[in-house]
């Protein structure tokens, strides 16, 4: 019997009220589970801020940095160590046997890189042998334990990926994330209110979604949910149990019957478009730019090579976060000579924005549906993307949400009103 | 090299300006201890009752119980894992190698009596090695870990015992426990504005006045000094570091030159007189009592046998805390038939006196002294016990600060003004 895993973020454990709230809808899932259940929780929401505000201010400002990172997750980890025992408190009240499970004495193992730790291994350590024996096991989320028998964290929105680890180191019949939002939607309700809750949704999809800013899941949490198999239902806490109208599944692209063209719009507007003019153009240009970049951890984005001024020369345009990109106009200048360019030039005034769909891959014409749609409006397209499922430009920020619900509209998305 | 062992209670990590006071009493100590430092920390005052409130709401009311402890412990652990993380990251700010170190790193075993476990050993996990090396340790205080790999503590006040725990570990050459009072007083000076600090007392002086209710000390970590040979000294937090006129050394009795007849008066409120009426007097009878009151982990303090209506016929009194109290009658009834007793009665408006002194061994008169004073005052004194250093008697607890004063007067403990 397979068990099912449950998911809960900070705004799902806010308080004693929410958690009380959550215990009830374990307690419901722990009757109908014939495999057991397994919790994960993340701290209490605002708590996580709070203790790295402190150890901020303990490291004094300036200081942070990766020799400090092992005490921020010793006093960050202590918030999801309190919502663990907390649920498994409000489990026992209600008669259910149930108990907290730490990172470390599972353990979950990962790497030494605190504050961002990837997920390396799960001990069996009598974790599953009780969960099979009908205990709870309540999970404390975004931790684990290093080969050094430190405390590391997974880093922000790690919870959903310790619950996906967890859950295919169990084999689970199903990962149920819930937040405070009832599913994915096709794209942010805020912007389209015509948006659409989708029923299912590919695990490529998603991950491009994710990746692009519609912030539900975590993206390492559904690449590991892909490599291993392991079906991710998001849902809403705040709905009552069993609601069946809550929740989107994501899963297997076979696992669809009813394939859209284009499953959801996404944007993002933490862009910067960085352009090298006048690159001395050369084999190994573009290797020469690029791992400088990399070994400085910035972490390219869109890139488009067009000539310039006769075949000898070219301009280079790619794209990075806002933040990484002042960094990354330092590393380039710092190396103006090597890589051989005439200018840097930064816009950060970009938004960068997405249609997604696996349906893609069998149909034509979508692109030309994309272009046509932002031409109607006059929105000028100044990176074109594309992968397999998504094809992706980059426009002025102040056109995103006309862009989006053109394309909303354009690929039939809106809802029936 | 012996290493230095500080440890800092609550009020004296309240908040990070205390925690960088303490991280500069402890970047002065490790300037000047060539053995290395320890430093054992509590949670930040007021954490402990929050995560306490937390977790009392949690589990519900009336619900608490043995069965819960092992939560409350993964909860209520976290305090102190948050202030070892911000004070290795204070120190490491000051330029100090520093790390935390929890309770299940080191590790603290303890026994499995979750919410007052017993430390059974410190095994060495490269914890001394790294004190040896010059990197400061910084170990939450009041938690362990059980032989299955669960957290937890040691009750209220563990983190002495913790420190003492460590000092005796490491060998260490003292035991300095940082509080908000410069030392051990005669009396309270709540209630004796003319109460002296004590410059030195011995264990078993200090035993006793701990466990009768002066709260500077926790009984355990003084028997754990006593028998490993640790001293302690008590001294404030708040002082500037280096003041010579601050602390209470706490060391053998061979090591103390002028010794008192009596050293201090000690008080509790927190006490329950229990009475069992017309217990059948038979071999066994006391131990049938005792030992029932033992497994449900009740404490029992005073007892006094006195013969009642004949010599088959006896009353039992006995004194417990307050809160064991309701245990202890539940107990005892549920076996009213076995025991064979004809009532219970408990009177929680009582108070325990003692006066303490290692010279009572070696004068006379000192029990005549105290009845007289009390006497004088029209006290009426309900039940005494006595040891080798202590003189203890139970009160009606209105007139508790009435004897207190009485007796510190009465062994010429006063001040002169």
């Amino acid at each position: 019997m397979s068990p099912i895993v449950m998911k809960f973020g900070g705004t799902s454990v806010a308080d004693l009220e929410r958690i009380n709230h959550v215990a009830d809808l374990v307690a419901a899932q722990a009757k109908e589970s014939k495999g057991g259940v397994a919790v994960i929780v993340s701290a209490m929401a605002g708590e996580t801020n709070r203790l790295v505000s402190l150890a901020n201010e303990a490291a004094g400002s300036g200081l942070v940095g990766e020799t400090f990172d092992d005490e921020y997750d010793v006093v960050v980890a202590s918030g999801e160590q309190v919502t663990s025992g907390l649920l498994a408190l409000a489990l026992r009240k209600r008669g259910f046997r149930a108990r907290s499970w730490l990172g470390w004495q599972m353990p979950m193992i990962t790497n030494d890189v605190h504050g961002k730790a990837r997920i390396e291994d799960i001990e069996g350590n009598g974790f599953s042998e009780a969960i099979g024996s009908g205990e709870i096991a309540v999970v404390a989320g975004f931790q684990g334990r290093s080969a050094e028998g430190r405390i590391t964290t997974l880093g922000r929105g790690g919870s959903d990926t310790s619950a996906v680890a967890v859950a295919a180191g169990l084999n689970a019949l199903r990962c149920d994330i819930y937040t405070d939002v009832d599913g994915v939607y096709t794209t942010d309700p805020r912007i389209v209110s015509k948006a659409r809750r989708i029923d299912r949704i590919s695990y490529e999809e998603m991950l491009e979604m994710a990746s692009l800013g519609a912030k539900v899941l975590q993206t390492r949490s559904v690449e590991l949910a892909m490599n291993h198999g392991v079906p991710i239902r998001v849902l809403s806490s705040f709905a009552p149990a069993g609601d069946e109208n809550n929740g989107t599944l994501v899963c297997d692209e076979d696992e669809i019957m009813e394939k859209q063209v284009v499953s959801g719009i996404a944007y993002s507007r933490d862009e910067a478009k960085i352009s090298l003019l006048g690159v001395v153009n050369h084999p190994g240009a573009a290797a020469s730019i690029f791992s400088r970049l990399a070994d400085a951890n910035v972490n390219v984005d869109m890139i488009v090579q067009a000539d310039a001024r006769g075949p000898d020369k070219a301009n280079m345009v790619f794209t990075c976060t806002q933040r990484d990109s002042e960094l990354a106009v330092s590393v380039l200048t710092d190396a103006k000579e090597e890589i051989g360019f005439e200018s840097v030039v930064v816009d950060r005034d970009v938004s960068k924005v997405s249609v997604i769909g696996v349906g893609m891959r069998s149909h034509t014409g979508v692109a030309k549906t994309m272009f046509d749609a932002l031409s109607d409006r006059g929105i000028n397209i100044q990176v074109i993307s594309t992968s397999e499922i998504k094809i992706s430009v980059l426009i002025n920020s102040s056109y995103t949400e006309l862009a989006v619900r053109a394309l909303h509209t354009a690929y039939g998305l809106d809802a029936e009103s």
